[in-house]
């Protein structure tokens, strides 16, 4: 699914005139105008995949370099993440492992407290008011879902807005939908991470039409909160609303956080729309390995024939989020230690 | 501009059957339907007035009962309410005597403190915390905009959010956000009164397309937020979207709240649309006394002849934002003294 860099460029790039057959030169050529733009528009305009994999790696790259910078800076300081898991969860234990692996790659330090699945709330919550006290942790992220009988909302407020690395202290997200006033410490790392890979890939946000369609408070909302930020003009579609494909056909971006398989169809798409697919569902498939593929919330095979612009899954939004808590993480360490200015990172 | 209610009736019912002509008859007898669905559609099809004088007129007498009713369960306990005041400006002082001029109305106790001009920051901040602490004050409410040497910002942080009566801290903002989580403590008064005009003239709002236009702190955001809430399919335009009225065209409901003198055109609304103008804005004329007539951000005259509901400006939007802010604080107080399920108030 994930394609190469050199694939990439050739799936965009319009064919080049030696490959036109007769008939071809002879639309494109003005002598049948008519004809051609009809042809044209029906033809796919080649859509150009938006690689989130590459992207990612650029970012980490670049928070490798600004780690060094600030250990030069700081005399020898560096970022610091906390993580902190309750309960066995393979798939919880597999991404604390992966986010920590990630940081190590850039320089950032990592630690990690690991409950028990029958640990208290109050013994959480101490856990995370030490990290706020810890001069040397600049992030914390508790990793979610965590047991039943812990109420989350209740840990996710203690952590400090200062170290809220995931941006979703009701401060930040405050913070995020009220202009010209501070701004927020950390916005959450996949909406932040989809206005990135727009932005990486050249997409014009500011007076464009833009569809959200979901409204997480994870993805959809801070998304659409973002987008508006940038200046674009946001419709946010949820299961409530009657005919999405309606909005969804006028929108420049459209941005996929759904969690329903496939559910935004090409005919749905305005031609050459950029489509950023936040989705991660996995489909039977009985030619894999495991007996399904990671299919999106976007139907693929549809919509790469109408859309400008398009992240596939998996290789689009996925590893982005990471990339993002990493450099929410670097943000963090830089205000802490009063060095954003000289980083050129945002304050 | 103001309409009483009995005109707003004649405004709003069909013609009676015998006020019709033969050719009226003829048409809408269905002999000529077609013709009669066009002429129909041409016509205005009546529009009529979301009454808000008389809207906050019933919310105000429902406090004034349920402050009775805390009375007795509490044996004696009301509402209070503080304002702070810092400078001398006269539409300030003016508003926050008839904030209190109300208050007094429906049994709610308030005080005020007036800091002179020169005030220092620090000065208005130990006001605040003392009202914090006080606990017979259940609202606080700090007058804006303050003399520019403070920081209004720093200042309404300082706001306790469990008496933020204004909605407008962060956390309580950040809370309006995010769905399934706590409900905000308080929520704007503008926009709440804006939902509650909807909802009292029985606009339904779950599945239809609602469009704010401008994104303000106090009002577009909050407002989009809150029709999200009550899940309208939500955009938001504003100075840098193009077209605004494609997307206005759509709506079902319009929130006009861009601060633009008569900028929404009756051409661009979808005819029978519920139109709330929140906009007051000063025109010249003439023939009144003081030289000009409060207009909206609607263009009232093109406006009405396509709208089915709408509010006039003043007399629509304006009256709610007090009661409100009289609602607020009767919610507050009734948390503050454990009593929000027994008087039927959200908690």
């Amino acid at each position: 699914m994930q394609l190469s860099a050199s694939k990439k460029a050739a799936t965009a790039a319009p064919p080049p005139s030696s490959q036109l057959t007769t008939f071809e030169h002879v639309l494109y050529g003005g002598i049948a105008l008519t004809a051609a733009s009809v042809l044209k528009r029906e033809l796919s305009p080649g859509c150009e995949l938006i690689d989130g994999k590459q992207i990612a790696q650029e970012i980490r790259q670049e928070i490798k370099d600004k780690v060094e910078e600030m250990k030069t800076i700081t005399k020898g300081k560096t970022p610091g993440l906390a993580v902190v898991l309750v309960g066995e969860r393979k798939d919880s234990q597999s991404y604390v492992r992966s986010k920590k692996k990630m940081c190590a790659e850039v320089g950032i330090r990592s630690e990690g407290t690991d409950l028990p699945e029958d640990a208290t709330e109050e013994q959480v919550l101490k856990v995370v008011r030490a990290y706020n006290k810890d001069r040397n942790i600049h992030g914390i992220l508790v990793q979610l879902p965590m047991p039943k009988h812990i109420n989350e909302e209740r840990v996710l407020k203690e952590v400090s807005y200062e170290k809220d690395v995931d941006g979703f202290h009701p401060l930040n997200i405050g913070a995020l939908s009220q202009r010209g006033r501070e701004d927020p410490r950390f916005v959450p790392c996949t909406p932040r991470g989809c206005i990135e890979l727009l932005k990486r890939s050249n997409v014009e946000i500011k007076g464009k039409k833009a569809v959200v369609v979901g409204r997480s408070n994870v993805v959809g909302t801070p998304a659409a909160l973002l987008l508006q930020r940038n200046d674009a003009t946001v419709t946010v579609v949820h299961s409530r609303t009657k005919n999405p494909e309606e909005a969804i056909r006028e929108a420049d971006i459209v941005i996929a956080a759904c969690g329903v398989m496939e559910y935004v169809q090409g005919s749905w798409l305005k031609p050459g729309a950029a489509v950023i697919d936040v989705g991660i569902n996995a489909k039977d498939d009985a030619t894999k390995k495991l007996g399904y593929r990671l299919v999106g919330d976007c139907d693929f095979k549809s919509c790469k024939k109408v859309a400008g612009k398009m992240t596939p899954v998996p290789g689009g939004v996925g590893p982005m989020t990471i990339a993002i808590l990493l450099q929410n993480t670097l943000e963090g360490a830089a205000r802490s230690y009063g060095v954003s200015e000289q980083l050129g990172l945002k304050k």
